[in-house]
């Protein structure tokens, strides 16, 4: 087994540390998440195929380490017809043309360039759809036999793409945690290495690149907001990662506000931060299938973030997210999928609030790509 | 009207020059298509957004009028567990990584930039489907209203990605030919403009943006061979149209052998070159349908480079194919669409023909996403 060398783990909550390895989830003392953090020592990552920004802190060492399907590098484009409902200046960034078609393939080229350094061979995972084709397109790519968790509520063209990249694949009745418990127990049965892109520290470490990507695309006129649809948070959590990298080494002054956006029908962040009602006992279907996450692992780092940036954390409803997932092709020629959408309809409720001003710089990623979903209804 | 001023149409077969308008398809005195030539004092093109590589002649004269949606700039990886059936240096150049999932974006977005500046507001097409869904986008973001004429044959998920755009769509029994025929009737019949992506002389400028990049990207390292499923030859001609660009300013010292792969149930390209037998009253039906095209209208440009460049053409079955759009997701971890997969299938045979030694640096672009068509049968 080959550990890289540059980093160890950090409780998210506590002041434990652990050294790298590809079972280390949570904390042994206090259960919550890890956190990757540099040897200060640090002198050289790998870096993304055709980067050529500013040195990003990396846990691949070796550049014949880092798995790539081209994944990143994804175009910036200003939103043309949406005036009047939307601030003036929204640029949305079109993590749909990523490999997978989703921001996941960031993550995963990271987390499964370690994993495979590490000697893993075998791995589970659970996914409502998107992280699951990744895991298994990226697998494929590193010789890694992948078991995908997922809810039977997932949409039937993404469960077809998980099994087109050789992935097995369990259907799992119920939410999205009852498909997390089925993956957790499946590995604990039979030894396999638990692959958890909302657990694992590496995930993280991928979707940050985003964050250096926003600065090497706009430099000095990086946004006032950036909103975000939110289920467990791995791109917001990494944008966050990649913002403060930056600012410490002096490269941005300006801390955009980092916005959450949810389904009214699965909204614990929204609750958590508002105080709000919601009463997870009743958790509702909503179309926004990746963010309907009704125990995000990282909550409060979530929630950390949304306090540090000066972030605001808002509910959307069906109607909403249906309205933003068929307007935007049509007027914009962007094919979201509705959880994608759902961060337009809570731009509109922002402005409309006052939140946001109509003069705002905004970026809104576009998470995935609308072909992976069913069709808006 | 605002005509772009820094070209002219040039007949691709005889002497014949037309001013540009969007009506003028092909040669008044002969038929054949027209081709785009640049006045030879041109000074400035627009280019496409974050572009560094050299300068690229292009019909955009304003950099304002320069409608995308972030195409272009596509990932090249390099297969990883291809041996043995491949050339031990094989790149693929994903463009599944444009908006709408295909390379057609590259020559929409010049297209439409272009009939934007000219004052078209309606637009009539027929497609297999990728166009029509590029067409449709563009059309969608240019406040254009776009009528889309495809055969019955075009995949649901195809149609469906047209119609989300907001296109008007039009299913046609019969050919891919009878679409077409359809599509100029009802052109003619209501005074639109037909913006064939196969004779628009500007689709071929947008795709030749190819080659320019495949000079940025790889630099004093191109490829030896470079093989393409080719229908109606847009991608094949602008891949020509800018390695000879590049050429001709001394960027590049070597061209590439082009090569094209079609199925054999419709090969009037492998035919026409090879001189073999394929009857096309007998014209037959194959999951490669973004090259199912009986009467390419530039087959005698094809015919040309093939010549010019060296390059071979080969036909494929429809199991070399299906074998090729089940192997590459889960060897490579790149899900195509069969038309894309057909060029592996192409190379494997080329390869083993000795038409490509084992040493040679390969290039296959993928056309288009997995997720548009039909699931492997």
């Amino acid at each position: 087994m080959n550990i890289p060398l540059n980093h160890i783990f950090s409780c998210s909550s506590c002041e434990c540390t652990y050294e790298p390895s590809p079972n280390t989830l949570s904390c042994r003392s206090c259960e919550a998440p890890l956190n990757v953090i540099y040897y200060e020592e640090l002198s050289h990552s790998a870096c993304p195929a055709g980067w050529t920004g500013p040195d990003i802190p990396l846990p691949v060492v070796q550049q014949s380490d880092y798995i790539t399907l081209g994944e990143g590098n994804t175009p910036i484009v200003k939103l043309k017809n949406s005036n009047g409902v939307l601030p003036e200046n929204v640029y949305a960034k079109l993590e749909y043309q990523n490999p997978t078609g989703s921001f996941k393939d960031r993550g995963t080229a990271i987390m499964l360039s370690v994993l495979n350094t590490m000697g893993v061979t075998e791995l589970v995972e659970d996914s409502s759809g998107n992280a699951g084709a990744s895991i298994s397109a990226y697998s494929a790519n590193s010789n890694i036999r992948a078991h995908i968790f997922a809810p039977e509520t997932t949409p039937l063209s993404k469960m077809i793409q998980i099994q087109i990249y050789g992935a097995e694949t369990y259907s799992i009745p119920g939410t999205r945690e009852d498909a997390t418990f089925a993956a957790r127990e499946f590995a604990k049965k039979f030894s396999h290495i638990y692959a958890s892109h909302n657990l694992s520290p590496y995930f993280i470490e991928g979707t940050k690149i985003f964050a250096y990507e926003l600065f090497d695309q706009l430099a000095n006129e990086m946004p006032d907001d950036i909103i975000m649809p939110v289920g467990n948070g791995s791109l917001y959590l990494g944008m966050w990662k990649g913002i403060n990298e930056l600012h410490e080494k002096g490269l941005i002054t300006k801390i955009p506000r980092l916005h959450c956006v949810q389904a009214r029908a699965v909204m614990p962040i929204v609750a958590a931060h508002n105080g709000e009602f919601w009463d997870k006992a009743k958790l509702g279907l909503t179309k926004a299938g990746g963010i309907a996450v009704g125990s995000p692992p990282r909550l409060h780092q979530v929630l950390d973030v949304l306090k540090k940036s000066n972030g605001s954390s808002i509910a959307v409803d069906e109607d909403e997210i249906t309205l933003w997932h068929t307007r935007l092709p049509k007027s914009e020629g962007i094919y979201a999928e509705p959880t994608s959408a759902a961060a337009f309809a809570g731009a509109q409720k922002l402005l409309e609030m006052g939140v946001i001003e109509s003069a705002s710089r905004v970026l809104i990623p576009v998470t995935g790509f609308g072909m992976k979903d069913k069709d808006p209804s």
